[in-house]
C-alpha cells in the first residue's frame, strides 16, 4: 500500500457521514433541508499538476475547471468558490487572478471567499466549489446490463500536455484541451437523473472507468474503436491520457443528450456482473495496458 | 498598498455576489433555498502560521479551529469540512490525521472531503468549512451606541506563542492556548440572533476592533482596563497579540450569555460616530501602540 494510500484510509476512518460518500466520489453530497448540495475541494500542485511555464491565466482556468468538473460529475448547478492562494511572483498573481475572473464569468460561478497567504516553494492552489443538486449521481451506481457512455471525445488533451512540454507538435486545439478544458456542467446536469452512476474523466479514460466498475461491484468492458478520439491518434495512448474531463455515465441503453447544444453522448461500454475492466476491438479481446491512466491523490 | 493587497483588491472585483460580503466578512454567507450556509477556507503556512517545530497532531487541530472560529463569529453550526493536505513527511502526516480526528471529534463536525497531493517544500494546509447559521451577523453592523464585548480572555496563545518560540516560560495553559484554540461556536449560535455585528478575534484584540469599527463606519473606543487578561500580563502586549479566538461582539448594553457552561461576555469599549480606534486606561486616554496586531493575508 502507497503511502499516499495509507493516509487515505487513515482519513477514510474519520469520513464517517453519509455526506462524505467514504471518500470514494468526486464530491460530498449533504443534504441541507430540502436541499442538496454538491461540495468539492481540488488542489493544483506546480510541477505536479501543471507545468511551472504554464500560463498563470490557464492555471486558474484549470483550477476552476477541475473543481467544476467535479460539480459536473454529480449533476449539480455550480453555487460558487472559495479560493487557496499562496502569493508569489506579483504578475504571475495579478494573471492568475485575471484567469480566474476569465474562468468564473465563462461558467456563471461567483467567487464567494478564501483566502491568501505568503507563499513559499512550489505553488499549491486551492479551490473549493459548492453546488446544488437535485439527483446526485454516485459514481458506485451502475447495474449489471448499463451501458457506459461518455460525452464528448477523448485524448485531445493528453496530446495538448505533450504540445506544451515540446515533445511534439499536434492539433490546433490540443494544447486549448489541455490548459483550458471545459467542464460537462450542462451535460451532467441534463444526464443527473436518469444517470445510474456518473463521474468525470480526470486520470485517464481506462484508469476511471476501472473505478466505477469497481466502487459499483462489476466488472466493465470497454470497445475501444467506440470510443471517439482525436484523427490519427493512438487509441490506446487516448484512452490512458488524463485531463479530459469528459463525463463518465451508467445508464440503460439508449440514453441520449438531445439538445443539440450539448456534448454527444456515445455509448463505449457495458456492465456485467463479475470485476475487472476489459478491453475489445472489432469484437475482439485487446489486453490492458500495464498503465490504465494517472494516479494523483484524491481524498 | 501592499501587494497583497493590491492582489485582494483584484479578487474583490470578481466577488460580487451579495454572499461574498465583499470579502470583508470572517466568511460567505450563502442563501440556499430557505437555508444560510456560511463558508470559509483558510489556510495554514508553515513558518508563517505555525512554526516547523509545532506537533502535527497541534497544526491539524489549530487548522479546524481557525476555521470553524470563522464559523463561530456568524453564529454558525458546522456542517462539515474539507481538507486540502500536501503530502509530507510520512511520520508527520500520520501525526496529523491523528490531530485532525481529535479536533473534529471534540467540535463534533465531520470530515467530507477534500484532496491530498504530492507536498514540496512549506506545506500550505487548507481547510474549508461548511456550517449553517439562522441569523449571521455582518461585521460591518455595529450601530452607534452599541458596546463592543469580548467572550472570554485575551492574551493567552500570544504568551503561549512565546513559550513555543522558547523566549519565556508562562502558565501552564498558554501553550495549550496558542496550539489547540477552541472557537466558541456554542457562543456564537447563542449571540447570532442579538449581535448586530460579530466577529472573531484572530489578529488581535486591537486590529480586529479597527476592522470592525471601519466596516460598520464608527469610532469604536476600548477600555483597556476592562479587557480581561491573564494575571501579570501587560495589556498592550494582550491586545495586539494573535490567535485568541474569542468574539467580538457589537450589541446595546445589556447583553448576556446565561448559560452557565459558556464563556464569560465582557463589555470593554463602545462603538460611536466618527471614525478610528482609541483607548482609554481608568477613563484617561491611551496612545494607541504602533502595532495593533498581526497582518495576515485573509480574502
Amino acid at each position: 500500500m502507497s503511502r499516499e494510500r495509507a493516509l487515505i484510509e487513515q482519513l477514510r476512518a474519520l469520513a464517517t457521514h453519509p455526506a462524505a460518500r467514504e471518500l470514494r466520489d468526486d464530491a460530498a453530497v449533504l443534504v441541507v433541508g430540502d436541499r442538496q448540495l454538491v461540495l468539492t475541494h481540488d488542489l493544483l500542485v506546480e510541477g505536479v499538476h501543471y507545468l511551472p511555464g504554464d500560463p498563470a491565466a490557464d492555471v486558474a482556468w484549470k483550477l476552476v475547471a477541475v473543481n467544476l468538473s467535479d460539480l459536473a460529475a454529480k449533476a449539480a448547478t455550480p453555487l460558487g468558490v472559495l479560493l487557496g492562494f499562496p502569493l508569489g511572483d506579483a504578475a504571475w498573481d495579478r494573471a492568475f487572478v485575471t484567469g480566474l475572473g476569465a474562468a468564473l464569468a465563462a461558467f456563471g460561478v461567483p467567487l464567494l471567499g478564501g483566502d491568501t497567504v505568503a507563499g513559499r516553494g512550489a505553488r499549491t492552489l486551492g479551490l473549493t466549489a459548492i453546488g446544488e443538486a437535485r439527483s446526485a449521481p454516485a459514481r458506485s451506481g451502475a447495474q449489471r446490463g448499463d451501458l457506459l457512455y461518455v460525452t464528448g471525445s477523448i485524448g485531445l488533451a493528453g496530446l495538448g500536455l505533450a504540445v506544451a512540454r515540446g515533445a511534439t507538435d499536434g492539433p490546433s486545439d490540443a494544447l486549448a484541451a489541455y490548459r483550458r478544458p471545459r467542464p460537462r456542467l450542462a451535460e451532467g446536469q441534463a444526464l443527473g437523473s436518469r444517470a445510474h452512476a456518473m463521474m468525470d474523466v480526470s486520470d485517464g479514460l481506462l484508469i476511471d472507468a476501472a473505478r466505477m466498475a469497481e466502487a459499483s461491484g462489476l466488472a466493465c468492458t470497454i470497445a475501444l474503436d467506440r470510443v471517439p478520439i482525436p484523427p490519427g491518434m493512438d487509441p490506446l495512448a487516448a484512452v490512458t491520457a488524463g485531463d479530459d474531463y469528459e463525463l463518465l455515465v451508467a445508464a440503460p441503453a439508449g440514453l441520449t443528450l438531445s439538445q443539440p447544444d450539448l456534448a454527444r453522448l456515445t455509448p463505449i461500454g457495458r456492465f456485467a456482473a463479475g470485476a475487472g475492466l476489459s478491453l475489445t476491438h472489432g469484437g475482439t479481446p485487446v489486453p490492458l495496458p500495464a498503465r490504465l491512466g494517472y494516479e494523483h491523490g484524491a481524498v
